[in-house]
């Protein structure tokens, strides 16, 4: 059973590597991100990349085809985690925590179909904050959109709008356009659609698929058309049919003082209320919102009317942040039903990912992969071991060095790698340095060369690499 | 398919969740060991949690039965990794790559049996640190020791041994002591279980379950009882059996260079050469290593003759990290069978885990599972407004802060969060603080209390807590 040099040599489809310019990136997304999450006070959790498959039952609603599940071995039947709000849940109830705040950081898993050059993969990185506990209406909430907006304006992504809705305005509406209580789920489903689809092909799927009548949808057509401020909040309390939902009402109040809160944080400018914002997860029970880019210059577009999605698509690079409040989902885990009340943020990173490398690609500086200080080097044959014992002294000092694994490297080289790996630093070993008990620091860009005594070389080196 | 109440809220058996303050630690952790990657001028990568499955057969000889499959849910079969140097050597030769340091930090997957207790997971992290390339004799070799040394130095987890040995000296002892060239990989697994077991039980399944002869296990048993170091390495050399064979001579000889490198290192002070280190996996090619903790004080017995093993095992803690040369393995991915020699070492980080836990547990300092600077408060009713208008002006200036999500916390609980959580400062807001264009700033351990200017507030918050 040896490999034979013969087989595919790859990853599976829509999973991929990360080569070190990538992790450098990566690297300062996540210290971004968890810098963020950490000025909010979040503790951090991890959990298995499995769960029992029975964990993860019932969760998804539509979306659940496409789990990866395990084989089954002998033992547990597993799978791989969705996403990371419901091991957060199961966390919860399993050790009866009613009050925490938290971020997690870690793969999740989905048999999707890749699109990976738009940033869509099967195995990606979800970033998320929680907020668990009974909490008066809207705070935690609130914070959730304004760490949406730190996180955005500090990755320097370019504008953005954070789209907010209600599931119980969702329902409400649903409720008064006439659809039946048990539809309520998959004409969600359908409005979570209007981001890809035209409002022409999502009415279709309503009415040829899902079976609404034509009025209904109709009548759903036109609210989900709807944007605005607290404005839209304030309206929509007066409409003559929306206001006899008392969901939606109890939505409509939240999303006014939501708005509230986000004005004491100067955040409203970039968040919209968007009634076709539906979100495709089953557990959601309150405020929902979703983070999109939208391109320079066309900004005034994305906030036009739905009716047109191709144009919306052509403006919105997709969305890069999701979450809600989720008050039921705990409950579902805990043997009495107790509830936790939950709100959340999962930010996208896989496609943040992709726009900083093609910026990357496009800037003239270099993407530094190590943080390398200084290459120990010799101009002379058979100094290994002077060139071993004097980096041994720089590591044991904390100084970032490096060395070429060669008895007898020539000096170009070692000057050649120092140039291609934007090291700054090179201490130059030679017969007449070691008499004098010197070492020649050189500065790979200027080519400066000057004797520094080994007694102030590492002080000499921090002072020159830690501006 | 909802998930009742009444089923089964657990992790996998042999994985777990990390709580807060698990996280805590092993941040840290984890810190001092990418610090000491970085030291040396590591990249890193990172690959897909699972591998097409033939990428993972026929690496691991005896061990493949413990590897995770996925099920077939159509399209490619696949396996949880079960180590990371598996995927590197497939990443390598993917990417034609014959030139790279670089570490990979990642959760790998064994079904094994789980010891949790011990340290044993299902899902555990594991640390690796390797170095590709054709380069001199022992250097990069002799940099892995180092930096094991380095790690377990800082971690300061006790005293420590690191165990070199080499596959070419055992598979020489072997030809020399009459074993059946096709028997050297089962035989050498079961020397590898010397650590575990007694060279009695050893022995008895080299004899009576691999059917060596009685006279070559016992030949095997003088040699597997020796440890040095350097002069060990020089007497083997001159030694009647060994010296007949090349192989055993090309490992013996690289030792010696070893040790001369770890001399200029000043760290052979922790270094063994121990015959009776063979290390489980079937792709080392030259010399392997096994870090071992040893108890304080009983640092002589560690190093005594392995002959009672039973004895070592009391003393050693285990092994908390290993690695090794394995120059065949890259070529076993690439379609024209073209090597690049490797070597690498794996920090056993679960069990460093467990024991920092412990020592966290011992002490009386309490772990902060938060960076928190400083809370928010109010004294009085009505002025959740203020308190969101203040906190967000502390995280827009990167100061980490918290309130509480009430409209109106009483005074004293917002203080208790502060102690229990060893938040060390509170921003109080009242009527006559808002009036004067003051915040009262309250030490939390000392409970001075002082009134500070709104414009003064961030350069004293950060004046006092980023000390």
């Amino acid at each position: 059973d040896q490999t034979t040099p013969n087989c595919v040599i790859k990853v599976h489809d829509g999973t991929r590597d990360y080569n070190p310019k990538q992790m450098a990136i990566r690297e300062k997304v996540f210290n971004t991100i968890i810098r963020c999450f950490k000025r909010h006070g979040a503790e951090t959790i991890d959990t298995p990349v499995f769960e029992l498959k029975e964990t993860l039952t019932g969760k998804y609603g539509e979306d659940s085809k496409l789990i990866y599940d395990l084989k089954d071995q002998g033992g547990e039947l597993l799978s791989l985690r969705y996403d990371l709000t419901v091991p957060f849940a199961r966390y919860l109830a399993m050790n009866k925590i009613t009050n925490i705040k938290r971020y997690h950081i870690a793969k999740v898993y989905r048999r999707d179909n890749p699109a990976m050059t738009r940033g869509r993969y099967r195995e990606f990185y979800q970033c998320d904050f929680d907020i668990a506990g009974q909490y008066d209406a809207m705070i935690p909430d609130a914070e959730c959109l304004k760490i949406v907006h730190e996180i955005l304006n500090e990755l320097d992504l370019g504008d953005f709008r954070i789209k907010v809705n209600d599931r119980r305005i969702l329902d409400g509406m649903f409720a008064v356009c006439g659809v039946p209580d048990d539809k309520f789920r998959t004409i969600c489903s359908t409005v979570d659609k209007l981001d890809k689809m035209s409002w022409e092909d999502v009415k279709k799927e309503m009415v040829n698929e899902k079976g609404l009548s034509e009025e209904a949808a109709d009548q759903i057509g036109e609210y989900v058309s709807m944007q605005g401020g607290m404005d839209l909040a304030e309206r929509l309390l007066q409409d003559h049919k929306m206001s006899q939902s008392k969901q939606a009402c109890a939505g409509l109040s939240d999303i006014k003082l939501l708005f509230k809160y986000l004005q004491l944080f100067h955040v409203t400018d970039k968040v919209v209320f968007d009634l076709s914002l539906a979100r495709g997860l089953d557990y959601y029970t309150g405020v929902i919102y979703e983070a999109v880019l939208t391109q320079a210059g066309t900004v005034s577009a994305a906030n036009e009317a739905q009716n047109d999605t191709n144009a919306e698509e052509s403006v919105s690079v997709g969305s890069v942040a999701g979450g809600g409040r989720y008050d039921g989902l705990v409950g579902m885990f805990d043997p009495k039903g107790r509830r936790v009340p939950c709100v959340g943020v999962s930010i996208g990173i896989e496609r943040i990912f992709s726009i900083m490398e093609q910026k990357a690609e496009a800037s003239p500086q270099k993407v530094r992969t190590t943080e390398v200080q200084i290459m120990v080097a010799s101009a002379q044959k058979n100094l290994l071991e002077e060139r071993l014992q004097l980096i041994s002294e720089l590591w044991n000092a904390g100084i970032k060095a490096e060395l070429m694994y060669k008895k007898n490297p020539k000096l170009l080289s070692q000057l050649q790698y120092c140039e291609e790996a934007g090291i700054p630093l090179v201490a130059i070993l030679g017969e007449q340095e070691l008499k004098d008990g010197v070492v020649k620091l050189r500065v790979v860009a200027t080519r400066e060369e000057v004797d520094i005594s080994r007694a102030d070389l590492i002080s000499e080196i921090k002072r020159r690499t830690e501006a």
